[in-house]
């Protein structure tokens, strides 16, 4: 279960193994946090790649390389499961990852999609995220496979990172960028919106004031974290009744920056942070 | 004055050869647009290294690394000298680069430092810049030692920079986000201001509103320049008049990015983004 394990064993996953999560940097911790909270005896190797953080701005084979250096890296810690908790490495790299690796692999798209078209009863789907998972179209795409005659309204939202990372979840200024973005949808009849961004969790309550009681908000960590249950299920991986789960952090730099921020996503001070240097 | 000049050859540096401008990103093309004002003869070699951006969150020891690499390349495309167009790489990588470099270094930090310290007349300077330039000290640090009895108030403004990555330069949600963070610089009897950040000059005019007309804007890509021009003239460098300027712009990763955020910062947009890989 460490690095330490010769290469060449075979790798023998079992129930009580880790689900390696990873992202970009921290916004991946509201899936963790999720993971946790409806799946708590299972234990989480998480990796952020703070060291090269944003992906969203990088060239698709860029994000594609990082995600196989952290998958091959997560696999040697001996986890049971991959769950991408970035947007950006889940547009480019989820199909790559599913083909190269003998686990199961659970992105933060398709599971925020499915809840979407569920959910949505005027057929109108807003989605909001980076520049560069908008521009990628993953959602709509997945939305579309799903459901076809969806109307499906992107938004890009660049500044809800920085107010996230910020602390600043309720500030009036927080709000006016929140209407800036998001009034345009509400008054194309949007019915339902994904938060197609891991950070933007911490802004449900606020988004959920600036759109209306009318419009269902769909959280892609709940809904990852929901899917990574069934699919740990269904492969008879899930962690047994009773286990006590054993949550590892690691940041690619910057530990002491990733710890602070982590607080704020996981509500609790980490008690440590490994590093480790990939690429 | 390529990268394929053998790496043994002697490198000779005259007048007309460009000056190595670097930055993590987009923001020193501020500085790039300062030194095309105040000396139009210089040619530039610019690099962006979007492929790692953002360099402030990363440790020290990252960011040596990624200048050494970048100052190298610079080099070997034959530039007679190098600003570090970055604040960060500034505070962590100057006294490095100095020490390797056989060409000037001229970084961002003591230029605005010096024009501060000559603008103060009631001792109080305000210095603004990214949470990694603040927690630095390096401007404090590079004021104290010209002038021992000025007070430095450090801010760090991290959402400034998304803002004008945005293009949101004078919105009311941008006003209320500067007002929450330089009124307490006001009321301190702040009569200097340095814009400790190299995207900080686009929201220059906002600034100047919320601190007031009593308060002095230092404007570090402008010092910067200003002693750029000064440095070549003295060791014999600076291009002669009637030269034609020829300008480079390379990025690490994502160019379309980079050539589309250039125009704000540039005010014009650019022909052509070169890709270069580095580390």
């Amino acid at each position: 279960m460490s690095a330490q394990q010769p290469p060449d064993s075979p790798v023998v996953h079992h129930p009580a193994a880790p689900i390696g999560v990873f992202d970009s940097g921290i916004g991946g911790l509201t899936v963790a946090r999720e993971i946790m909270r409806q799946l708590p005896t299972e234990s989480i190797v998480y990796f952020g790649d703070t060291a090269r953080v944003p992906y969203g701005p990088k060239s698709p084979d860029t994000v594609r390389r990082y995600s196989h250096e952290i998958a091959e890296f997560l696999r040697g810690e001996g986890v049971k499961a991959i769950v991408i908790a970035c947007n950006t490495a889940t547009a480019h790299a989820l199909p790559m990852l599913r083909a190269e690796q003998p686990l199961p692999v659970i992105g933060v798209v398709e599971p925020g999609a499915r809840a979407a078209v569920g959910a949505s009863r005027g057929g109108t789907v807003g989605v909001i995220g980076t520049m560069g998972t908008i521009a990628s179209g993953a959602y709509e795409r997945a939305i579309r496979a799903l459901r076809h005659d969806v109307a499906v309204l992107g938004q890009p939202c660049p500044l809800f990172v920085p107010f996230v990372e910020e602390g600043w979840l309720s500030h009036e200024a927080t709000r006016l960028v929140a209407h800036e973005y998001l009034d345009a949808l509400r008054d194309r009849s949007m019915d339902t919106l994904v938060l197609g961004c891991t950070h933007y969790p911490l802004l449900k309550p606020l988004i959920g004031e600036v759109v209306g009681r009318s419009v269902r908000l769909i959280d892609s960590a709940e809904e990852t974290a929901a899917e990574t249950g069934r699919v740990l299920v269904s492969r008879g991986l899930a962690a047994p009744a009773g286990t006590t789960p054993r949550h590892r952090f690691i940041a690619s730099d910057a530990p002491d920056h990733f710890s602070r921020m982590a607080q704020r996503f996981l509500g609790a001070p980490l008690e440590r942070v490994e590093t480790v240097t990939l690429g």
